[in-house]
């Protein structure tokens, strides 16, 4: 549906976009398209080339953006066209052809633009007119050609004759390229056609080359020195978390989509999906849009997510008022809470006093049974929390503090466009337990007394100041903080044994603001002018809140930045949610926040950072693997995309942080990890935007610049043993529990719903290492079934090995009539992508690498479905009629 | 052909070219256009409205271009809309109705641009998109209309739907405009409709409103405050001379085409007349374009004149070499001299010592007789100059000084690319006297010593110190100067009686460079900064040659200011010529540099230009007849174009000076005259040039700022007895001699040769009052003719009466088969437009004013046309076969 970027997207995106758009030009146009042509993208990610390219069958990918340091040694070495091997698990086997142009995605010179206005001459080859030029012209696109050829290999080179916004009017183009074929040829140095990449490919593929090697991935780009795009990593972040939020809730959705049945009239979630396949492209995830442009894009997300919630509602209400019917006009009305993250949940915020209870249907996508922290907003002291079976369960009241309050009212204000009139006091926090593909329900009503085991203490700065040393978690986890200096210090887990000094932090860049040498940073360019650390100013505000659990440690770092520390007691990691903003540029300068988490590891220049929340690639400080760095920029060229985590190892132990949305993230020391979470700028960069990215929000006439609310989460490991917890925790950050609220009278929802549910056999859940990735109703009645292994090839020891799953129990209640293994895009069968994918030679391979592992065909009798490492395998699954 | 200027273009230039348009309208598509659209010319001539619209045959006139105070005062007063009656002889016989745009030629507001890039909203109409406006684009729409409906009279108004370099991709505003169209008219408030000029006419027109009358022109314009489009009438000035010396050149060149019979195939003056109507055009003769596209027209021009010059020099031999088989197979080699004004002329730089004789023809393009004095550069001392029966006339010789060697030198360095081997020391100077449309010769050769008349006395400064008043004139005229200021002191006829006082200086303006107010003075716009006398530096270099024909005084001004004054014997006048450059801005300064010609004349702020050449209009200082003027520019706000002259008057003399090209002219102070002679300008005035005038000229690669050279004459004489001058021999101006030379061997031309010839019966001319102005074989075979009279009513006690010609003795070896009088332009019978042309009513004139006199038909038996004051009448005339 676009040309996605490969930074800010997540994978799941990547593949439900491009899904989306293949499936469309098969059904409108019976075509498969052979080429991916990410000819703009500001770097290009491993996933991009082996899952994106690879496996959706294409036979070559063109971009045009790279590093200016590795074009130049590129061009020296005519290497680039390259054979791409992007993943370490599958190898050869998602290998793709690679073309990436000698300068960008313009005609070859300035002299070849034929746009309205343009000044490029054009072909006048009348020979009675005074600018009569055929010779000129003709010698002038001979010598562009041969410039170009001499850095290519093969006789054939490609032109990419027009750049952003031409073809206005496609008359003034195709009249010159018209008069230089005829008079190029005429000429005979060299041969000049319309093309195609198609036609381009096939010819190269003919010539019968062998093709450099490239591993990895193009990150960072910089287009030239001081100029690196990695500003855009974290450019609008609300926008790249509203984003993630939306691209959970759609897969989520489109499983309660199926459970009911699509509808071929009325509510669907397709509208959401079309809106989150737009906001994928490489102007719009990425931050660098105009501001009315990235506000067109939340616009539409939220009309989608409107249309969506409402068959979430209606799913649920169908499954908890289940009968053997089926669903007929369910009568249940579903509420739901996509504002919970600034404290607002109208749904949540009632007077309970008065006999009625609130019902909390709890959803899990996931495809694993699963526990964690539910948090809502009550009014209510004296409530209490029953599961299903009307046992009451452990629950926990935190207080809403002002900070909290002011943020909930100043946004829900901007939101709604006027006040609120109910004023939540409490977060009521409970642990809810949730079946595979399935729900819970919790229901909280009235108790005369607030549950004995709701505890609330909250412990203030004065008092905590004689003990220096303050332990906060419930569980495992303990941090301990400086109580002088309010600032973590150590982290250790009693069950692990993990136990490591940790700081954790605030500074800022300033954004340069282009005086030195007209490139500012902005939108798409990070341009560090100086490192500004943050310091908490006047008192120290720390405030500890304790409880069964969970601990929250809340800190007021400066009058923008605030910060709330959560240790569950059943989570072995930290959670820590910043909220950062307005960032102040009164003083006329622009801030880059950034949080740094620094240890005393001994990480060597090395980190990991995941591609596009898949793979992760080892990155080092001031290194490329493919040419030798000339560093000028030592922060910024050093900045990479995270999209699910990044980490840092050393001999004993491993630092992780995972990531609820895309943002930028480096270690520029050794022991020390950080994420640029928000950025706001005051000049533009001279890439296209055409704005400062100055983010700001209105209450009413009120504006300022934009608050941003986010989490991270850190754990540290026994080296080796991490990556269960980035996989597994990262896919619960990733699809969240689905909260559906709606209320009854007195105490007997039980009695006539169905509480809980599962959508898969309740014997089974899927494997750890595999994640059910796509679950979607086609129009035509089938579905559209996507898996994936999550773990790499020797990641880890238990689950880097192959896996099965077993369809009839994902599938418990239909019978699967035929089951077709499609490419990743689902345009195609795969053994029909297979046998006609072009084959490229590798340079210097006279013998392939061993062949990747992978699945084996699924058997229609036995219908398991085998992953390897890595592997996503994408189905089309027809059932049985049940009439 | 084009939209021509009406400020820098003389009339006969005007008639030139729309004749050349109309006709090929007609001829290609058989349309008679009835609209004027000089929608963008910077002021509005006169002569545009009752010559080259009413007596074209228009319904109607339309441009935007008046000055921003008149406007103001229009809209205030609904007057934009008005019958313009334009001749003072002509009246309500060649009037016009004349529409003035409200605000430009653009659309009605910044609102309705749909060009590609353009930023107006486009009409969504599409309700499914968020952008959908078609209620707010339709009242948009509206409120424009009614805007101008309130300031318009009728129910019509017109929307110009475009403006400059628009509709490159019609689509994009085609598309819009439907759209606005539909659902403007959906919604009903208003009419809108596609419409062109005529329909807004004739709706208009059937609405029977009585419009204002106008009188006079729309000169000067200025589009706001201290922004005067009056230094445009000067600027390129070499190239508004190359224009009129080819203007004259092709009236001669069509006649003696038509005497030797015009080709249907090989050379012709076509060439030159599409190079001519192409630089009539509002950005070309009026000096506003770039300098390329200046180069462009000065290019066309020469190529022009290159095939016209030879079929002059083919007519020229075929009429001398006449025989009575007609012309077969000439073969005198005539040459001619373009270049005289750098005193370059190749065929006359000959060592006749040899025994070799030049011949020269001098053709005069007039209907009258008349003498005039021919020099010629010549490298031999001793040479006599002999009339056509070999009598030897009188001569004389002038040194060509070292001010004129060098300019020539470099010059035609720059025009041949190399230096010239024959170095010229004399201008050798005789009276030529020739017939009507007719030519005579002359033969210069060897003498044994110069002959005795030949004069050449030179006066030095130094010698003159002594005697203050020196007396420069051999006839009637005295030019009297102070020895010690060499400066001229007083002008005496003793003829006349007249004897004023009367001084003549240089100054220059300093060009505002827009600090400002961001307005400098450019091409268009004249914002003087300023005024500087120039006053002789050092040692005043004042040179006095005196001779039997004539007497020149030479004065260095400054280094880049050089002067010749000319009292010929037979002429009452002066003639100044003047050489101006390279004009230094080296300063940073752009200067714009001026001539003022100060007497003690009491001219009470009156003084008088022509329009367009033709008529004089009269002009108040600081004043407007049509509006209360706001004074901000007291010097650029009193400049009006000078094509033909200047003149100012009181109770006992008129003091007149002609120009040789267009330029601009005023009187600022009372007795004074001044004219801009040339400008220099270091800023771009923002009006669409986008470069400043910065007019150089390069010799190999060494270029300096453009010098040139040019003429104007001065005259004074009693008050009521001016305008014979002014008309007389403001024709000769405009047409001078036509010279041609040729080599013989010997003295024997007149043996074999015809040496004296005329096209119209030898004992006839034209009335005084009358002008040839278009004699011209057409492709039909027929002839185009145009007699002008020259003098408005009242102009002059005897010339200003109906005049007549007779059309046998103008033809008098060819028989008159069919005289058919045509309108201006000659694409329709004048009888036929008469018939057609709308009548509108004027405003509070119950009856109209007595019909202007004008000639009666032509008898077709007497064939004499009757001209009355200031008409021209067009005639196709068919002859009877000569066979």
């Amino acid at each position: 549906m676009c040309m996605h970027d490969e930074a800010a997207p997540h994978y799941i995106d990547m593949i439900d976009q491009t899904t989306l758009g293949h499936r469309y030009i098969k059904e409108q146009f019976n075509v498969t398209p052979r080429i991916g042509w990410q000819i703009d993208p500001f770097g290009h990610s491993a996933v991009q080339a082996y899952l994106l390219s690879a496996e959706v069958g294409f036979d070559f990918l063109f971009f045009a953006r790279i590093d200016y340091q590795d074009r130049a040694k590129r061009i020296n070495e005519k290497t680039l066209e390259v054979v791409w091997r992007a993943s370490k698990s599958l190898g050869s086997s998602a290998q793709i052809m690679t073309g990436i142009s000698p300068k960008n995605y313009e005609p070859p010179s300035d002299n070849f633009y034929f746009e309205v206005g343009d000044t490029s001459p054009i072909v006048q080859d009348d020979m009675n007119l005074f600018d009569y030029n055929v010779p000129e012209r003709v010698n002038d696109f001979v010598s562009a050609a041969i410039a170009q050829a001499n850095i290519t290999r093969t006789n054939h080179i490609m032109w990419t004759m027009g750049t952003d916004f031409k073809y206005q009017y496609a008359h003034t183009w195709f009249r010159q390229m018209d008069k230089f074929i005829h008079y190029v040829n005429q000429d005979g140095r060299v041969n000049a056609l319309y093309s195609t990449p198609s036609m381009y490919i096939d010819a190269k593929y003919a010539a019968n080359e062998s093709w450099p090697l490239k591993t990895d991935d193009f990150f960072p780009y910089a287009d030239r020195e001081n100029a690196y795009w990695t500003g855009y990593f974290t450019s609008r972040p609300a926008l790249k978390g509203y984003v993630r939020t939306m691209s959970a809730y759609y897969l989520a959705a489109r499983q309660l989509e199926f459970f009911k049945g699509r509808n071929e009239v009325g509510l669907s979630t397709d509208s959401l999906a079309d809106a989150l396949a737009l906001v994928q492209h490489h102007d719009a995830v990425s931050g660098t849009e105009k501001q009315h442009v990235a506000d067109d894009y939340a616009k539409r997300l939220s009309i989608g997510y409107t249309e969506a919630e409402k068959v979430v509602a209606a799913s649920l209400a169908c499954l908890t008022e289940f009968s053997k019917n089926g669903c007929v006009n369910p009568i249940t009305n579903f509420q739901q809470c996509p504002l919970l993250n600034i404290s607002y949940c109208p749904p949540s915020e009632v007077d309970l006093s008065s006999g009625k209870s609130l019902v909390v249907v709890v959803y899990n996508p996931l495809g694993w049974k699963r526990e964690d922290i539910i948090r809502i907003p009550v009014i209510n002291e004296n409530v209490t929390v029953k599961d299903s079976k009307g046992k009451v369960i452990e629950s926990q009241l935190l207080p809403l503090l002002k900070d909290s309050m002011s943020l909930r009212n100043s946004y829900s204000t901007a939101y709604l466009g006027k006040s609120t009139n109910v004023t939540p006091s409490y977060w009521l926090a409970f642990s809810a337990s949730v079946p595979p593909l399935g729900f819970n329900t919790y229901i909280i009503s009235s108790a005369k007394q607030a549950a004995s085991h709701s505890g609330m203490r909250t412990v203030y700065k004065s008092q905590i100041r004689q003990n220096d040393t303050i332990e906060v978690g419930p569980g495992n986890l303990k941090l301990l903080y400086s109580g002088k200096r309010a600032k973590l210090m150590r982290y250790i887990n009693s069950k692990t044994s993990v136990n490591k000094l940790l700081e954790q932090s605030y500074i800022y860049y300033r954004g340069d603001d282009g005086s030195k040498d007209l490139q500012p940073s902005g939108a798409y360019i990070f341009r560090p002018n100086g490192t500004y650390p943050i310091e908490p100013e006047g008192q120290l505000s720390f405030t500890i809140l304790r409880g069964p659990l969970l601990d929250e440690v809340h800190q007021r770092i400066n009058p923008w930045i605030y910060q709330v520390t959560r240790v569950y007691k059943g989570k072995d990691h930290a959670e820590i949610e910043f909220t950062v903003g307005p960032i102040p540029i009164d003083d006329g300068i622009g801030k880059e926040v950034v949080t740094q988490i620094t240890s005393n590891m001994i990480s060597n220049k090395t980190f990991y950072t995941d591609s596009s929340g898949r793979d992760f690639i080892e990155r080092i400080r001031d290194y490329r693997k493919d040419w030798n760095l000339e560093v000028n920029q030592p922060i910024a060229g050093n900045y990479y995309p995270v999209n699910l985590g990044i980490y840092m190892k050393d001999n004993s132990s491993e630092l992780s942080i995972l990531v609820d949305r895309s943002v930028g993230g480096s270690s520029i020391a050794d022991g020390q990890l950080e994420l640029m979470l928000h950025r706001r700028l005051v000049a533009d960069d001279n890439r296209g935007v055409s704005e400062a990215l100055n983010e700001t929000v209105c209450v009413f006439d009120k504006c300022e610049g934009l608050t941003i609310i986010g989490k991270y989460y850190l754990r540290i490991d026994p080296v080796g043993e991490a990556a269960k917890w980035r996989r597994s925790f990262g896919q619960e950050i990733y699809s969240p529990f689905l909260l559906a609220f709606t209320e009854q009278d007195g105490d007997h929802w039980a009695n006539s719903h169905l509480a809980t549910y599962s959508a898969m056999d309740t014997t089974y859940v899927l494997p750890d290492n595999v994640a059910l990735i796509t679950l979607q109703e086609l129009d035509s009645g089938k579905i559209l079934l996507r898996l994936a292994h999550l773990y790499e090839i020797e990641e880890d020891t238990d689950l880097s090995v192959m896996s099965s799953v077993e369809l009839k129990k994902v599938f418990p209640k239909k019978k699967i009539s035929k089951v077709t293994e499609m490419n990743l895009s689902a345009n195609q069968e795969r053994a029909v992508m297979e046998k006609k994918r072009l084959v490229w030679r590798v340079e210097g391979s006279s013998k392939e690498q061993p062949t990747a592992v992978r699945g084996s065909p699924v058997d229609p009798a036995k219908l398991v479905v085998e992953l390897a490492p890595m592997e996503i395998r994408t189905f089309v699954i027809e059932f049985y009629s049940e009439r």
